[in-house]
């Protein structure tokens, strides 16, 4: 499909306008997220690829040109550009599957300004979505332990794409398999499934139902325990066809708990499991599984095996939207580029205005100290000070008097790079496997204290003394206008 | 797209088990919601169009089959019937816009086991969210009374279909317009959008980007106020633009709030304009608004003429998820269709069993009264009853003793249609607006005591004695087994 069009017309309302007005200028956009979704301590970086191929195919056809001919908004030398258009711009970006913080740059877009802010619905819609299921399936995984956790969530998502790229950002983000056929196919993910309620139904008994499927399905039996009676029907009935197979040499099956309490049915059914000689069939529960029943299931050792999560994890629930913006940082001044900010009453809405990058500080353990942001002009320096191990002053963000001075690091890390150039994707990753595995390797780097589902530690995102000067300084100059 | 694998995984392998099973065996199967989202006093049926459309274009093409072949799990024969597949069931559905009820029949699928079972993650992912999103929105659009309800999701949807299909969503459910471009062509919705932050940034001062903005766009000049102050800043500045506009004889013009305290600033803005001559100036209110925060700046007179709303429409927030399930209610018994049950120790979630449909029946104002689902083959009798104006009991669908006497009713519709035909559809309304308009009437039909927000009066839905007796005997009869 041709998503052109997939934008907010505003943005397209917008272009007309500087088209007319000033189509040459060059300006730098920021992403950045207000908020770690869900009271996190940290957000999982996600969609990236994703964007950049559909920036990279944006096109509007014939067919586009006359649907917006049609509004009666657009004059035809902007459609005819438009026609002609190709986004030219140049993309840095933190990796996919990194751990990014609330204020951070995490996403850098330098073109014209008509193309700039075409692609502002678009990257959000795309960042904003998987970043948020990506950073929901870690807490996931985190509360399951070293257990696998199996994606479900299709039938629930919220339309098509919200199951498939939410398969993808939920493997990022550490699950082992998707239930979603379509998703393992494009984007490689293992799959997984077995049975519903309806296979038993859909015959006379309960273990006729079991046992058909143990023919066809020797290797893979996990069998739906809760049609009609957990611990009385579907357990004993799993048992006699686990011992069964168990008499053919196989050993690798599992029932499946969908209802019911599962602290209770998985205690009582590992002790009905053993006590027949089925000691390596597995336990796998499903069942409106979160972060938070999970941890609580597995701190009072229910013998879960394997997590079936759907709908709490595919929707995000209970943060279904991710707050991240995308906002202008700096524009064409007389002397080339010149920072501009964002003004509001509450200081945690104003923007850290200029071109930026971040460098994150590690210690000796490897272990992440606190993020730094600062201008590009002034990274040669910054490199320098960090190869002489100079101590380095962090400023926060918002509030004025608070920083502190890093010293006792062992190496730093700039995570802005380039990813798109001249409009052409310049960096492609494109092996989910490796994202998912870098993303591990990052949140093991992140002290546990952030890692707290309640009230986590908060990571030190700061900026540097030059940054902060040119931050206080714009707000000074707005400041002192009545009206702008 | 092709969406023949967007499809749980165990779907298919639970076709190859019926394929080497019972491949011909007729089942039913029906769609139902557990409850209504947000404690709703109803839910808006949407998605089915769509659904149907997708449902047609089911084709597994040699690539879909290369990809099942590499998974190692299905045998060739089960291949080759997949490779020649198509979709020839029989489906009933209620309209697309109607208001609907936990516990009803609401889709209706009958056809060879293979084909019925394959469609079920796909029909869950099209009517759950199209009609989570309808329903939010009916209520968004409750709590604007007659102001117009801008969509403004795009960028905070869960993924570009949660942004596309969200908007037809809500196009059914209200909406005046949307803001996504896209969406606007596929559906014909009507699209809207004027400026963001970026605009006014991109320019030396707030009054140069307005007045640039109303050189452009000088008959739909809607100005963004808040970018530095919006009562110091963009009100004064926008005034000025309003008058020049005036004095060219424009009238149609308006500001846009979208940060702060929107009571408070709608007045103080609402003063500003009135005595400066911009009687005619509407003001329109966005950032994070959702029905209750609607309902209670209209409650205090907020002068707000218009309402964009994003991010907690199209993600559904705080009930990101509909619990519609899809379950097997009968099967080829001995004598034909045979029906089944699905037990459970929750009364409520014990399925209705049987081939139904649901008659509604109205009052002499119009009002509807109560739904009654019933056996398909009872319909003629039932309608007998009807003409006659008969007393009919309706007893409630999980508590035995509870029962009324429906009399006093002037009119009765049966709500289940036939949509699809041996794998056609045979009826297509696919004009947007007059699904809006039905569903509008529906609503207006729909006593004002289950339109409250706040604990809602139930709408009853009921069985009639025959099906009350038949899941009354089915249940017994599961209950006397202690396994099966």
């Amino acid at each position: 499909m041709n998503l052109s069009l997939l934008t907010d017309f505003y943005e397209l309302t917008m272009m007309q306008g500087y088209f007319f007005n000033k189509s040459d200028e060059e300006v730098v956009f920021d992403y950045f997220i207000r908020n770690n979704p869900f009271n996190n301590g940290y957000t999982v970086f996600a969609g990236l690829e994703p964007l950049l191929e559909n920036i990279e195919k944006i096109d509007f056809t014939t067919e586009e040109i006359q649907y917006l001919k049609s509004t009666d908004v657009f004059k035809d030398k902007f459609l005819d550009y438009l026609q002609n258009f190709e986004f030219k711009g140049d993309i840095y970006s933190v990796k996919e599957g990194d751990v990014v913080f609330p204020n951070e740059p995490l996403v850098r877009v330098k073109g014209k300004i008509v193309e700039v802010q075409l692609i502002e619905s678009l990257l959000l819609n795309f960042l904003n979505f998987q970043s948020l299921i990506a950073t929901k399936t870690a807490r996931i995984v985190q509360a399951a332990g070293d257990d696998p956790v199996l994606e479900f969530g299709l039938r629930r998502a919220q339309g098509k794409d919200g199951a498939l790229s939410g398969a993808r950002a939920s493997y990022i983000g550490g699950v082992s398999s998707t239930s979603n056929t379509l998703a393992g196919k494009i984007y490689s993910i293992p799959i997984s499934g077995t049975m519903a309620h309806s296979w038993i139904m859909s015959f006379d008994s309960e273990l006729e139902a079991f046992q058909k499927y143990a023919e066809v399905y020797p290797e893979t039996c996990v069998l739906l325990v809760d049609t009609y009676d957990t611990l009385k029907s579907g357990v004993p009935n799993a048992i006699k066809v686990f011992q069964d197979l168990q008499e053919k040499g196989i050993e690798d099956f599992g029932i499946r708990l969908d209802s019911g309490d599962l602290e209770y049915l998985s205690k009582q059914a590992r002790k009905m499991l053993d006590e027949n000689g089925c000691e390596k069939a597995k336990i796998y529960a499903s069942s409106e599984l979160d972060e938070n029943i999970i941890e609580e299931l597995r701190e009072k050792n229910s013998p879960i095996d394997a997590w079936g999560v759907g709908t709490k994890l595919i929707t995000a629930n209970p943060d279904p939207a991710l707050s991240g913006v995308y906002k202008l940082v700096s524009k064409n001044g007389t002397d080339n580029y010149e920072p501009v900010i964002k003004v509001s009453n509450n200081p945690e809405k104003i923007t850290t205005p200029g071109i930026k990058n971040i460098m994150r500080f590690f210690g000796s353990d490897g272990i992440m100290k606190a993020d730094l942001i600062y201008e590009e002009t002034e990274e040669e320096k910054l490199e320098q000070r960090i190869k002489n191990q100079d101590r380095i002053t962090f400023h926060h963000p918002s509030i004025q008097y608070a920083h502190f001075e890093m010293t006792n690091y062992t190496g730093a890390e700039k995570l802005l790079q380039p990813v798109m150039e001249n409009g052409e994707i310049i960096a492609n990753q494109n092996n989910l496997d490796k994202i998912q595995q870098y993303c591990k390797e990052r949140k093991n780097s992140l002290h546990s204290t952030h890692k707290r589902f309640l009230n986590p530690h908060a990571y030190k995102v700061s900026l540097t003394t030059n940054l902060n000067k040119l931050k206080t300084n714009l707000i000074d100059k707005y400041r002192q206008n009545s009206t702008f």
